[in-house]
């Protein structure tokens, strides 16, 4: 039977993305603000007629815009059809070796579904009681190390010194930064490309610069690093990045003061809604990301989902073990989040 | 050294796109009518807010479109970015066999190379002399079967009956027929998917559609097949395309009289080219593509696509042994056809 040599794989679910209107979507940690101006402008200038040419294939304008933002030469930067297309790209360049992948048990869910795919052996290191990294775990031997900074679903960051420690003392694997969320508040070991050639940094337009529907995600490293990364990327599709992307995606990393407006507008909105899910009894991490993973102290989180759901509010959850309690809530807007908090409060009745 | 670990390839190199303007670009066999016109109004009506969110992972909508043009269900329907995206999806998912598996030596160019970098055994069959195919070279044991149809470089057409024989007789793997040219007057095995559960068909929206510049490619297949498609894709990357391709390639599809006109006139320009060119001395495929893949009967094709680009007109050679004398030429407007035909003359003193 041709069935049989079908590659068999569980699947990574990603967050619901319901067609209902009036619903407060809090489960897939999108902006809430839309993209920098100049990327409204500038479609509004796309020529439907070159739509016929193909696109670019080395992304040549993306990677200098990029290079230009933060200051490095284009040859250190790989983009790609969101962080997703950029991790699974480099763990099947990377990680190659006979010996297990390090990550942590509760980390982004798609790890383990790469190396399941792609057949890497891993280890899931697990997370300290109050979901830390104890960065001596990731000194064991190993065929490649990937560290979500911060960690999600927890949103815990470690300091750049912890993520150089674990780059430094592993050069005979690649160690992959996973940033996604690193510009809500943690340090991006961007500024180490230079200094360690194994160290490859992954980013992603989806959340800082509001672009989650143009699918733009990032790699930085060193040449040499890049160069193996686009060789494989190559191999597989040469044009991974349409038209709109690679023209829009300009114009959402060149708007400095834009950016740092609506990330400063999330952060203040995620340290209020810290402080009003404290006092609805709920805990978490000390979050510095665009959500926070809560627990309530005595109501369970199915029941809290459930409620919420029926409230038209979508939150996420995961069923795993560990964190079934905790609820995932991205940060939207003032407005969105006093909604959140009222339902909170009177679904736990206070 | 972490190098030990990285996979190691030969990348496929794309045709050049280059940034200079007014060269003809016969190199990539782009359709040089833009795409249908609602796709430009639907463009203007895009709102960039909407960026912010993700796009739709299950491509419902485009999917929907496409099975509507097609008379087909939406389950029997699965988009990537662009045919090269699913033709390397499926070759991770369906070719997991130790035996290997079946194309033509000359053929597009980017099959062994996603056999090389997924490890996939493989076999290149020999075209004949005249670079026909012989149906019974494929009914040989093997790990899954990969047929362009017409073929590329080539141009050459199979009846679907020859199709039809090699899904039919190879019922223990998978055979991937990819249609990317098949708009410009071959038949399709898309008829034929309810029939064979082993059959994948594999079109694309670059060519016939004018849409190369948005990235959208085809797979048709039975429910299941297509099922295990999708799981492989929501292991790699949920969200492969983007808004903006999911919101226009719905318009791309929707306008068959739009559609039969533009493939129409290129037709028409291929037969008129196909007459000069053998006034010329070129001798070729009966082409059912929309480039024609031509030698000279004297003079060589180094020397040919060196004098075409000194006079700006970029077309396509393969550095291999049995095609190095043939040069692929896209079929461009009537007036680019023209100037090809005319620097032709000038370039071989006639």
């Amino acid at each position: 039977m041709w069935e049989e040599n079908v590659r068999k794989v569980e699947p990574y679910v990603p967050g619901e993305q319901p067609k209902v209107n009036n619903l407060i979507k809090l489960n897939t940690n999108e902006n809430p603000y839309p993209p920098a101006p100049k990327v409204k402008e500038r479609l509004l200038t796309l020529n439907y007629e070159d739509f016929r040419k193909y696109p670019d294939p080395t992304c040549d304008k993306l990677n200098a815009a990029v290079a230009k933002a933060y200051g490095l030469k284009k040859e250190k930067v790989f983009s790609g059809v969101g962080s997703d297309d950029v991790l699974a790209t480099a763990f099947l360049t990377f990680f190659n070796s006979k010996k297990p992948i390090l990550f942590p048990d509760i980390t982004y869910s798609f790890y383990d579904v790469w190396a399941n795919v792609y057949r890497i052996p891993y280890k899931e290191i697990p997370l300290n009681e109050d979901f830390t990294i104890t960065v001596e775990d990731y000194l064991q031997e190993n065929g490649g190390v990937v560290i979500a900074n911060p960690n999600a679903p927890t949103g815990e960051a470690l300091p750049l010194s912890s993520i150089e420690r674990i780059i430094k003392e592993n050069k005979e694997s690649v160690v992959i930064v996973d940033e996604a969320y690193v510009d809500f508040g943690a340090e991006s070991a961007v500024s180490l490309i230079d200094k360690y050639e194994n160290l490859l940094v992954v980013q992603t337009f989806s959340k800082s610069r509001s672009m989650a529907g143009l699918r733009i995600g990032l790699a930085f490293g060193c040449e040499k690093i890049i160069k193996y990364l686009n060789d494989v990327k190559y191999s597989i599709n040469s044009y991974t990045m349409n038209m709109p992307s690679l023209e829009l995606g300009c114009l959402a990393v060149e708007d400095e003061a834009y950016f740092k407006e609506t990330v400063s507008k999330v952060v203040t909105t995620r340290e209020w809604t810290k402080k009003e899910l404290k006092k609805l009894g709920f805990s978490f991490a000390d979050s510095k990301t665009n959500f926070i993973f809560a627990k309530h102290k005595s109501v369970n989180g199915k029941f809290i989902f459930d409620e919420l759901r029926k409230k038209n509010i979508l939150v996420r959850r995961f069923d795993k073990e560990r964190i079934k309690d905790y609820l995932r809530i991205s940060i939207g807007t003032d407005e969105e989040m006093k909604c959140v908090v009222d339902a909170l409060k009177n679904i736990l009745g206070e």
